[in-house]
């Protein structure tokens, strides 16, 4: 979920101040429109890590908008008015009427996940909380309402070093409170939970949006563009059913600079160390798939990636080390007749493997989001609600057990050409190119946006996508092997995960686990 | 929910005959147009109390249908296959392909229920499992499926009587099993947790239908006049986003015969014995009002009603027997300009009760479904949608402590007119008599229709609808409060509720309360 928002975004000052000005006006101009048409109220939620530039945002807004029209709200603690009644109450309290502009600064979703964080509820408790907010999200975009959910993002180190600076400043040290040390300190209890509560929050109608908090530019420029671009598209609809199936239009990073893009795809291995490595790993893989605790699990393995990026050769190498009655490989091509009368994640669940079992997708259901996205075989309002429909299948697998890992294998445009030409030549890897190839990679930008974008709003804790360097088949393969073997160990030998970090489970308060 | 399930229903042999030609002929042509169009699926969901009808009506649709073009799946216990899955696998596999009729005998809904109602699985589970179903059905509908879902409901008397007639004719006996009697001794949990499953999954894009099942030439032909007319709405509909928006039309009584129709509104009671009475309920409100424990509740009244239903008379009686600092009356009328410009239901969260105290609304947010639906100043899919927003308020209310009680306050036409008259004549009554009160008068029928849907997908465990026969003011005014009194000492003095019947809360399972 953070990955975008954690490769270091940024606006240098000069474009920053260039920009500014027509943004500023064109932020006027869709408030005054707002207000004329008096029809809809906007809901902005501002939530994130404390230090990545909530509390500037809020201010800068009220400074570039007209602060007439805006209702800014900070939510601490409730009082005890509030806490004598529903726990919404006080949200309901202040919603913005049609034709302004509310600003929620921290909201129901921070008390729902305080709670949880500082034990005073229980997971159970809290994924209700995130039902009953999803309703009444549902119910607010039924009525009209236009929502926008911010999260400041800052990785554990930024956020240290955010602190530190504000510290040091007398101009700015009050900024810094005791609370905002202590939620430091439980930075990956944080981020873990506020994964959760995304995931499950993050509709098509109401989706949150990622905010890379580290370059005050970058930041607020992003803010101030997503603020127009969903207030202008929701401004242009005039059915009211229209606006309820439509979802705020995903912005791309002002600074061009794509999670793809951070990758050093050229990774040295020899093909000795590369043999000696692969039969390690491939033993080490044997002996997990046949540990007594995998009987109570299963393996759901999802390879994605640029065309001839190796797909096929690294999931080989899986089930070389796989019992071949336990295992099934599921090459996902355009649906069948059969496949298309069904809803579209009919053919995939299907496959869902059982207990002890391991099944793996070359290509998968995430075509919804890439191929059918890019080329146009689906509407947008479908390809965007299909990132909460994936996760919820994800997520019931997972609950059943099931260990998911998603690869996308990446290779330079050089890189795959090279192999284009290669196939071309070898008579028997011939078949392995076709025209379509030829076709996709004219759309290389395109696609390299889906993944970015499939990416961000789909690499879960309980499933998470890994990135690999695959410009060198042996490196790539490797990576893929020791991501799963590492995924498989932490689950079977230390119970609920290792605790921490982009493979660890979500924080299970003082419920028993729900397998094992 | 169960409320016009229960008054006995019937259609004599000859009607029944009469209607069922046309009846079968336009099912036909409406199946054969489904698989003509072919872009959507129908997913009949087959559901309720044993001896019901369930079986006999799925033989049925499978004869009037053409059974080529119909999926019929009966779904017993999980076999090994499923069990190693997530539990939705096995539904998955079977949902119908666009163009078809697939038929659910059963489905997830038993599975959740009867998990939790055999002990297997916590309340928490049961309704993680109906937001699951939630999400489910929410992406089937979008993706084009229509979903109607069938709840076949007997009385518990009428139950026993139906297993007793099967089994004493040979021919039949067979369709009674053990177990069909041992969920007869489980009838009150089973119907309160069916009612509390049927809340929470009754939204507007897959609405339950309610079928009296006592009556077999009755409930056979509301089935087939509901499949054919949500089936032609559908076939209707071109653009898919306004499929995703409209939900089933609801089908009034085949046999005309109306909840409210069945009230002996003239109850008799003198004044003497009213006065009574009347101090005596007073007092026993009074120390109810102060028992210690309701320091950790609330009390919601909603009082509804025919004009001139005396509801303003109730009311101060109420009010006569509590503390005047610790209760508020609000009376609704149409909304403001600052009302209309919230989200509907704002302007009556806005009045939640504290804890400790009283507020009773002189009309209520069940304005949306009466008077908004019957002069059409809420669109149909709006109102229809507001049956679930208000169970989720209801229900918010309640998990924070409030005792909900609502109140239809019935009068004849003929008493009606009396009063009008009355008033008319009586110069310090002519102030309640507007022109508007005559205007409603004449959508008489429009409004008792209203009443009844509304009672039908309203009255919960939770927040109860009380019908008071209000002819007689003095019985009406007493039977709320004997309701109210005997709400408040249930919930005060007997912990969690009085354990069973219409006021009684829904069973808690392991789990500790989560008040008192």
């Amino acid at each position: 979920m953070f990955e975008s928002a954690e490769i270091g975004h940024s606006i240098d000052k000069d474009s920053y101040k260039a920009a500014l000005p027509a943004l500023r006006e064109a932020l006027l101009d869709v408030q005054y429109e707002l207000k004329e048409k008096g029809d809809f109220p906007v809901l902005v939620l501002i939530h994130g890590i404390d230090g990545a530039g909530r509390g500037e945002t809020l201010n800068l807004l009220n400074e570039w908008l007209d602060p007439r029209l805006i209702d800014t709200v900070a939510f601490d603690q409730p009082n005890d008015e509030a806490r004598a009644r529903p726990w919404m109450w006080r949200y309901w309290r202040e919603l913005p009427p049609k034709g302004r502009l509310g600003i929620f600064f921290g909201s129901y979703y921070s008390d729902a996940m305080f709670d949880y964080l500082d034990g005073n509820s229980s997971k159970d408790r809290f994924d209700r909380q995130i039902s009953e907010v999803q309703r009444f999200e549902h119910m607010l975009v039924n009525d009209g309402t236009l929502i926008i959910k911010f999260w400041f993002h800052l990785t554990r180190e930024q956020q240290k070093k955010r602190l530190k600076t504000l510290e040091k400043d007398p101009a700015t040290a009050w900024r810094v409170s005791p609370g905002d040390w202590q939620h430091y300190e439980q930075y990956a209890e944080i981020r873990k939970s506020a994964e959760h509560m995304i995931r499950l929050s993050n509709t098509a109608y109401a989706p949150w949006v990622m905010i890379d908090g580290q370059d005050a530019n970058y930041r607020s420029l992003t803010v101030g563009q997503v603020l127009l671009a969903a207030l202008r598209q929701r401004l242009q609809l005039d059915h009211p059913y229209l606006a309820r199936s439509e979802s705020a239009p995903i912005v791309p990073p002002l600074d061009n600079k794509l999670l793809l893009e951070t990758l050093a795809l050229d990774q040295a291995l020899s093909k000795d160390e590369y043999l000696v490595k692969l039969e390690e790993l491939q033993g080490r893989l044997n002996r997990l798939t046949r540990h007594p605790r995998f009987a109570h699990h299963s393996l759901v393995l999802v390879f994605e990636g640029n065309d001839a990026a190796g797909k096929g050769g690294s999931i080989r190498r899986i089930t070389q080390a796989l019992d071949a009655r336990r295992y099934r490989v599921v090459p996902v091509a355009a649906p069948t007749e059969e496949e298309r009368a069904q809803p579209w994640l009919w053919r995939f669940w299907r496959h869902a493997p059982g207990k002890g079992r391991s099944t793996i997708f070359d290509r998968s259901w995430y075509g919804r989001v890439l191929v059918e996205r890019v080329e146009g075989f689906a509407a947008e309002a479908d390809w965007m609600r299909a990132y909460y429909e994936i996760n919820d299948f994800e997520h019931q697998l997972a609950e059943n057990g099931a260990i998911v890992l998603k690869f996308w294998l990446a290779i330079s445009q050089d890189e795959q050409l090279k192999r284009f030409q290669a196939r071309e030549e070898t008579g028997f890897k011939r078949f392995k190119i076709t025209d379509e190839d030829w076709r996709n990679r004219e759309r290389w930008d395109d696609y390299k946006r889906a993944v970015c974008d499939m990416i961000d709003r789909t690499s879960t804790s309980q499933a998470p996508w890994t990135l690999v360097e695959a410009n060198n088949k042996y490196f790539a393969r490797l990576k893929v092997l020791r991501t799963v073997c590492d995924a498989l160990e932490a689950r079977l030998e230390n119970g609920k995960g290792k605790g921490g970090g982009r493979n660890g489970e979500h924080k299970n308060g003082n419920d028993k686990p729900e397998h094992d």
